[in-house]
């Protein structure tokens, strides 16, 4: 999920609006599928080239055109001419690096954020770059690769039972928002229970593995909270910016989603909090495993070193050693070693190391 | 008290104000009852089904409808399409997870927040979503659980001694408010004592398991916070929403519910840092019983070593050892060994370790 | 100094404005004084009840009402009522454990502190509720506890050499306030004192005692700056709130009070870094203690543990060893382990062990 | 990369405007070169002293004066009389310890800033003042070393093909800038890659030397950040001051670079966690270490101890000892000494520290 | 440079306005000198009584009065008089420990500040508190003890070749602050200097002096904090502040100091950084050192303890010990010690501990 910035250098030295896609190619064609609709009628149309979604900027129904695959800048580009899409905003769809934000432009509104998923495998977190632009009665979506995300919503225009229906082209964006964001939850679910997995295992061994996955863990929050943190402030200029593009009503829809994202990004702030409290775990696990080493060494160190004094007491050649030729000397010897041990047990027991 | 999210995902794609409970079913049966006073009238009425509370939408008198339990979804959207409630509202009644926050509708104010108490057995802290739609001359009050924390100003209202008679139902939003953040200070004393608790427990013994309460303790505050920061906000809101259904002199009293809340806010700060300082305790007690574990393995080794070495040096066969043959040289040897280990004992002692 | 919130749940569920005295009892009886003056004129009084002090509300002098004692909540009702304070304000005057702050209300300007000062025994800090209101030409002040430490500006007032006698109430409503701010600087000062013995001691010697003063102190200056940190704002708002209770004039000494309050806050801030560097030091100090212990005991096993090898080897009870029958077998003995020691000694030296 | 200030104290005490060039010298001589273009012309001049460069202020095609080195004092002050800029403004040209900054003048815009790079060994981030002075149609622009940075525009002009012929000296300013800004990502790259070497270098091994290129690493992104976060206020300031030299046009241009230099900051500050992290991971691979020393010291010494002691039982000189004249007393010990050993060696498995 | 507090207690009690002067007497007398220019004319006087200096505050003429010595409250209270400063504003004059501050009156400017510089040992910052009251056409500066830093200007108005002839009072007041923070460069050059030297003592040795000397270090920064940190606050409030005191032209010059005063402060958090990364390198040097201590005992503990045990096995004294009595058991003794010790040796590589 690592957002990489490693091909923006392509560009340095490029005038803006030269477009150059930015990222990795992620599809290999470029599919454009358009859905037309008004409050009565529902149409869909798969586009072989771009230059057949073009009509649509003059229908006056809603026209959705979602873009899937972002590598091929001449499509794009066309597209883009067409519905006079500023040069700035173009190399904005394209670099996929870039960080969610919201601009009004004279002729349109323009929103980029991250679609955020978990890989299959059910271990990562993948990202992806997701675009709107808004113009007065279409909505173009830039999506790297093909998805079926929005297909829920697609699938309940095509029942013509939603209320996105009834209303205009900024509830639709409010809608695709709302999915992307809806989809964050289950990211902070997944990271949640990660966190709570981790703790567990901190809990019942804590080694290098352990660590390495605090690691990956603490590194995933940070990605995941610089795609979503911005994102608070594009919503935000959405609600405020006056334009004409998004309705009175729709503004309160808004300000739903600018909920959710706040909520989002408290859990991620919590979650940072917990892992944080889970590296003290490993820690003073670590610091506990030492000092049960340690006090194993001790309690064997200290109970034979003074015995083996003993022994070695009578091992030595004195020619006057009265003791050796005791006749009890030998057991007398076992008794005070049996003394010692008890003693030593007992202040291993009050010390609690037993 | 873990606020989960693992309920939102249900909604994911759905249009908002398709009405989905958002949480656990905590009880069986929405129960909905109605307290209808004037400054000198008091009638008090349960309602068997949702349309019996419809008629005091119209009365002139001060309406209270409580409704406990959020799980009937069709109840609450009766109810929501009587009293004509945004879906969006209706919505966020039902979304038990949501933040605490406030929003002014056109002919409504909209509140929701945590209730949190203390769990029966005394050991943990549970919350519960409350929300409030305040209209003209009713006040709607939703709660996951039926609890008796209102019924102390229910008693008043009964008794009609409560000044609540007297002024209008944006006075009786404030005095509901006011009964769930007074609530808030139980908790911070809860919390607060657990933590000298703790405290205490960390200086007597450093264990695993004292480490797993301050973890407990640790996350018990974020969640704390997390429910309650946004609070301060939404009463901030309620204050400058310049809306007609609060009245002026109301106004002061919201802020005194609003220094509350700071006040809440701040001991919740003072005890995270304060449960960061036990942590630190914590921490230390661990190294100082190394310590005193290393200290006792090198008073015991330190000592022994060198005298085991004298004995050793006498176990030697060599032929020629004039020491051996000494008359004295026995007791000699215990003589020399009495005085190394007087000089050990010396430099502990010096080195306080004894 | 602990600020317990343990008896505003008292209050939970009771209408506001219901007195209830949230604070222990510090003192036997409440006790009314009054002073009354103007630039020439200065007349003191003792009130043995509360209605003595109501005829001043209406003279043209300056009147300052100085009440002792906050467990008499009637007393207190009365005094409020008569001078028509706010019920929100009279409960704010009783709940001793609510954070400082200011507020303007019709008839008067309300402000709430915490005079700090340190206990008799010189080693705490205590905390005491006091309270200001202003009216047009009369100051009340309420204190828990009887004390002195006003004393200095009454005794300026008998001898009508304050600039006080020249000015309003709000001029006199600012020296109380300056007062109050001044004791800060000496709680300042004992800190900053205890804060240099404790490192001194920490570097002498780091054990349980000094760890747990650390904390003691830690938790003073948390409680510290709950205490003083919101009375900024309070006199900030003193400042900017447009009444006609603070003259033009008097703003600028405010000024000055909110400027010392500022570097108190700083010199908080300032400590806590520096208890926390004390922590540091004194975790140091342990890890060195640790250290040295490990050292003496490597030191003195590194010694022994080959001599006593050698030792053992000449030990040995083989019929065969050529070296047990030499002449100088034994003495040659000595000079390896004088060598071996020298060795030894030489790279503990090199390693700077000793 | 480490921004001296040290000659800055050449200074101390002369009046404003007395220039003095604070940094090192790093180019012999100070080269000038002017390019002149409008929309369909284009010239180029490579100035041999100062004075050839001022009849191009009166020109009406935009020129890009470049100058390359400051320690030549007397030249810039020549240069920054003619074009009339301000003392302060002279001064902060050729002082290069100088913050990132924006200015408007009268008669010109002033922006200063850091251009960093990666050294020639790819080891170190090198940084370097640049500056721009935005007259009415001329862009003055003052590099510390001659460098090629922006010879990629510079072509690009030659070759008529920029957009920026269409455009003003504005234009002109935004693409330097962003030239600059794009160079940070190579830098933000560099650090990223270096910062995951480093991860593995320390889960690989945790020596004083990879402590030191932490150190080294953490120390990059506090000068990197330094350099870059005022930077931001800066490009703010060029777009909210309302100057008749920056367009409309340009501006939103403007707001694309401020929104790079966001980016870049967050970079910076995620990257500096990664280190704090990174260092966690040095301190507990440390920990690990140790651990692993200490353990097998235990075994090492817990095994060998006990049977040491029986060992030396039996070399113990006693008269009247049987099992030393047992026939199977030797053999038997070596029974007992591996019954020990295992019950040793079970315990250390069930530990799991073997 | 620790700012004491210690003597503002003097104060306590007294009204506003009462001279009392906070701080230690610094110097013997108080002495007044007294400048007066003008662009064409230059005069100077060193007054032996106040009065003096009186005259000059109706000349034409620029008039810089600076005073050295704080002690005699009578001498600034009679100069104060005069000059119609408020009682507060001479307060402030003499408490050496306010923190830097800027005030407007009606009739003059005020600000005071913190000169700081390094001991005459070089080893310590020293901090003098310098104000400064700006009136129409006279200027005085009040210092506690006396120094020449303001000598160099001094100079160039004797020579009248500085700027500050052709422009009035408040360009001389921006000189004189400029002096001031031009010194704080010197400080935060010495303070960097240390914190290389103390990273590269750290490197070298971890012992407890380091560590003092790493604590005095974070306590400077924090006093220096705190005597710069407000002054940002100050020079912005010079800007803003809407006076006739400071010219249009003067207040790019004061933005200038106030970028430096930023710039100061940076650098100073960049140095904190500085420093708890060179307290994290000298916790991660006492681990190196004990973990070094550790291996050096576990490498000798782990070869000899199992020599010394075979040889305590033949030091047995069992009638039947076969291996006793063969030819070559001795030497095959030897031989197995050997292989066990390059066993060792051979375990010890591969862990890398030799």
């Amino acid at each position: 999920m690592n957002i990489s910035h490693s091909t923006i250098s392509k560009k340095a030295g490029l005038p803006p609006g030269a477009l150059v896609h930015v990222g990795k190619k992620k599809t290999d064609k470029v599919n454009i599928s358009v859905i037309d609709y008004s409050k009565t009628e529902f149409s869909e149309k798969i586009c072989s080239n771009v230059e057949e979604c073009f009509p649509f900027k003059e229908t006056k129904n809603i026209s959705w055109i979602n873009v899937d695959g972002l590598h091929d800048t001449k499509v794009i580009g066309k597209l883009g001419d067409h519905y006079k899409l500023h040069p700035l905003l173009q190399e904005d769809i394209l670099n996929t690096s870039s960080r969610p934000k919201a601009e009004a432009y004279d002729n349109c509104l323009f929103l980029t954020l991250k679609m955020l998923g978990i890989s299959e495998d059910g271990n990562a977190v993948v990202s992806e770059q997701v675009s709107f632009v808004l113009g007065n009665n279409w909505l173009i979506s830039f999506q790297e690769i093909q998805g079926d995300v929005f297909d829920g919503l697609r699938n309940r225009l095509r029942e013509k039972i939603a209320p996105a229906m009834q209303f205009g082209t900024d509830y639709l964006l409010y809608r695709l928002i709302d999915i992307v964001v809806d989809n964050y939850f289950f990211v902070t679910e997944y990271m949640s229970e990660k966190n709570e997995q981790l703790e567990e295992k901190v809990l019942m061994e804590a080694n290098t593995q352990t660590l390495q996955e605090i690691q990956r863990q603490k590194k995933l929050l940070i990605d995941f909270r610089k795609s979503i943190a911005p994102l608070r402030e594009a919503v935000g200029i959405l609600q405020r910016e006056n334009t004409s593009f998004i309705q009175e009503r729709t503004i309160r829809y808004l300000r739903d989603v600018y909920e959710h994202i706040i909520q989002v990004n408290d859990s991620i702030e919590s979650q940072k909090e917990m892992v944080a409290s889970i590296m003290d775990l490993y820690l003073s696990g670590v610091s506990n495993k030492m000092n049960q080493v340690m006090q194993v060494l001790t309690i064997i160190a200290t109970i034979f070193i003074p015995l083996t004094f003993i022994a070695g007491i009578y091992g030595m050649n004195f020619d006057n050693m009265p003791e050796l030729h005791w006749k009890y000397g030998y057991p007398a010897v076992w008794v005070i070693m049996g003394v010692v041990l008890v003693i030593m047990l007992f202040y291993f027991r009050k010390k609690k190391w037993l």
